[in-house]
């Protein structure tokens, strides 16, 4: 089978002179690799057309979905952002209804504000001990399917920011006795199925669209992402028509290369490189495990993708934002992300044993200067991205309008029973703490001002002249 | 000035271990150079974040700004395709009104596609003696402006695919003058107003928005592209909300270094570079004067951008497409594209005097080998991809309503009379021939079959078992 890279590769050190874009010619990088500019080339002659692909790009999509377990599958060069917009505006007409699991990606919320959605939430329950939303559960899709009669399609999130996997087989079924289709944001399980030591797939679980990072858990590059779809649950040709709307005209080879290169990676390597990741990763868990402070997910939960590693500080004298701090700056290690009450920290196939080792040392020093947590407000509170006490709460206007009501900027501390004009995300991972036309309550605004205090990135909060503003919706709306 | 290049160059090489994505973690590149993941990092500590700036990325859009003439300006990673579309969501509201020239990217129809737009169209006007669309004009402007009074926005593309130059100050006063926005797709100008050996670009010129391909001539990579905005007549935070929607949440640091590469390229090098490239330009076209049959536009025409080369074999007894192939067969020399009666080279500053040489020997030695054309139908009917009959044209239903239609596929031969159900694009550059809901005209229908013919790529026609077949409105629609 011909792959891309080889292809790029070779025709770099051809004698074919390009009369054609990029401007670079294969010729000036300037301060970039000459790398990147031999292999960047356009869609020309015998390198097909990812948006009508007939030659290489094809067999390549069909390669990938005989590895991932898919009818069809799609390389995607403008992130996993580009196949959840296609996917959602392919299955659900302009103004109708969607069910989504509140602890979704903001792509998912942006796909349902440009069609005008009317959304039904989710919400996931909430991992006590960490602090860490769960993936949604079939009795919880089932029950609100009989809640709703008009719901056009399903989309869950799995595995979830933090590695917890749901069960779509039992997912698919509620979903699909409806006979609607059901999306799976697996953004971050691009490596599901690979391998006998990962999870399943949501692709051969039953899911109708699924759409995987591959830049986040295989050696791809940045941006990359799959689009695999079953069955015909959900139009091909609209799909098709959206993928080819929300996706630049010039893809680049380089990105696509790399989708290549990941499946490849996985096809040729896979077996050798899942089984140690798994080993390594085990017995970091396993050293880990003399920490007296710090604690982890059980790492053989079925419910718990490997390669998150979930570090609470819930029962240490430290904050989340304190903990990947020390990390950054006396061990030069860089995390993923901090909230409050954890740090996340990622491993994948391309961690080599001394990432373990630096990781592993660092934290057992770290955890003997901790002591034990006082009983805090995080305590009582939880640090879910406010997903779980939102059950109840009550929306001035759905997403699709109030994101284009009238709005003011008023001091946060006095938002609380004021219903949101703009998202706020705690960032990453960019699951929105509030969506336009929800109301702010008074613990969540108090939740926002601790998560400041602690120099948390919360996104929609703005700070001018030492005083934090948020947009809420002008009274006139947020009754 | 920091730039993004160096950054990653440095970060790379540091002891800093990754725990976040990409999953390569800069050590498993695979198959792929290994600078490509040395290079490739996410949102972490330093690097800021594409969609809420606050450091080097916020420096170097400002750096963008103000290279160009803009107010304010934006890195692009789903390339003009997602400038385009977030420029014209900003511009004019759901259902609103748009006037665009209709030999406009695709991008900008799928724009109007998504929020459901009443479009009129600005049909520019044919030279002649190439068979290309001219860019539109002030005067054609004024006059749409003048019939229709309830106009949202105007956008116009300027340097065409063949590099006409549009008079974009003219168009401007007359847009301003009844208070609405003007957008330009400047797709094929990144290049523009760098350097005084180039046309002012459209951004200096007046427009409010304008959207530029880096790639296209200047020594970025494939996929990257800037937005500028000057004024208020777009609501600024509209449009960052969907540069926002219609661009990954993990932007790739590979294109956007390369966008920094290629405005310092101009920056340090511009002068010298911009300079040589007219100068050999200049030269080939010196030489190539000496051609019988093949003809070029005027060099220093005002309106028309230097490195477009248009080689016009309308005075001669062969067919674009098979000058192409001779090209590339033959000279291995890989042109743009080709259409009945043009082939379309590019030169851009990243050319290399082998570049000049080789291409101007090998038109010279083919020219030798022509003879004159006999009339052909094709000097009777142009080249101009439709846009020019289309003055007339009756629309069965707008595009928003017909490529939701009920359609149907049949034979390309009986289609003349029907109305098209889907895109037809003669590709490259991906301006539609046929619009979901234009009519299928008699003259359209057997130019369509000539390109076929001639081997020229024509999408939305599908090839099975020997047949041509087009979608078109059902009769119920397309009266």
């Amino acid at each position: 089978m011909e792959h891309l890279f080889d292809k790029l590769k070779c025709y770099g050190s051809s004698d074919i002179y390009p009369y054609h874009m990029p401007g670079h010619k294969r010729q000036i990088s300037g301060k970039l690799p000459q790398e990147f500019c031999k292999m960047d080339i356009t869609e020309i002659e015998s390198f097909d057309n990812l948006h009508q692909p007939e030659g290489i790009l094809r067999e390549l999509q069909n390669k990938a979905a005989s590895l991932c377990g898919a009818e069809e599958s799609f390389y995607l060069v403008n992130g996993s952002t580009g196949g959840i917009l296609s996917a959602v505006s392919a299955a659900v007409p302009v103004g109708g209804h969607i069910l989504m699991a509140r602890n979704c990606h903001k792509s998912v919320y942006h796909a349902a504000y440009l069609r005008k959605l009317k959304i039904s939430y989710l919400y996931p329950n909430v991992l006590e001990e960490f602090d860490i939303s769960e993936a949604v559960t079939p009795e919880q899709v089932r029950f609100a399917l009989e809640r709703e009669a008009d719901i056009d399609a399903v989309l869950v999130v799995s595995p979830t920011y933090e590695g917890r996997i749901a069960d779509i087989r039992g997912i698919a079924q509620a979903v699909h006795e409806k006979g609607i289709p059901l999306i799976v944001d697996e953004a971050h399980g691009a490596h599901l199925g690979l391998s006998s030591e990962v999870h399943e797939n949501s692709c051969r679980a039953g899911a109708d669209i699924v759409i995987q990072s591959t830049h986040k858990t295989l050696p791809a590059l940045t941006q990359t992402a799959l689009l695999h779809v079953n069955g015909n649950r959900v139009n091909r040709d609209l799909l098709r028509r959206f993928l080819h709307i929300y996706q630049t005209s010039s893809p680049s080879y380089l990105l696509m290369a790399s989708i290549d290169n990941a499946l490849y990676f996985a096809e040729t390597n896979g077996k050798t490189a899942f089984a140690e990741f798994r080993q390594q990763y085990g017995e970091m868990l396993g050293r880990l495990a003399q920490c007296r402070h710090l604690r982890f997910p059980e790492p053989n939960d079925e419910k718990q993708d490997m390669g998150k590693l979930v570090i609470s500080v819930k029962n240490a004298d430290i904050t989340g934002k304190q903990l990947y701090d020390i990390l950054l700056k006396k061990y030069h290690l860089q995390t993923e992300m901090a909230t409050e009450s954890y740090v996340l920290a990622m491993f994948t196939v391309g961690d080599s044993h001394e990432g373990y080792d630096r990781m592993t040392k660092a934290l057992l020093e770290i955890d003997r200067s901790l002591g034990v947590s006082a009983l805090s407000e995080t305590d009582e509170e939880g640090n879910d991205f406010g997903t779980a006490e939102k059950k109840n709460a009550v929306e001035a206007l759905p997403l699709s309008e109030a994101w284009d009501a009238k709005t003011e900027e008023i001091l946060l501390h006095d938002a609380a029973g004021r219903y949101a004009g703009e998202f706020v995300n705690l960032y990453p991972p960019g699951i929105p703490v509030l969506v336009p036309g929800e109301k702010v309550t008074e613990e969540l605004s108090r939740r926002m001002f601790r998560w400041l205090q602690q120099g948390l990135t919360v996104q929609g909060i703005e700070i001018r002249e030492g005083k934090h503003l948020i947009r809420v919706l002008k009274n006139e709306n947020g009754k």
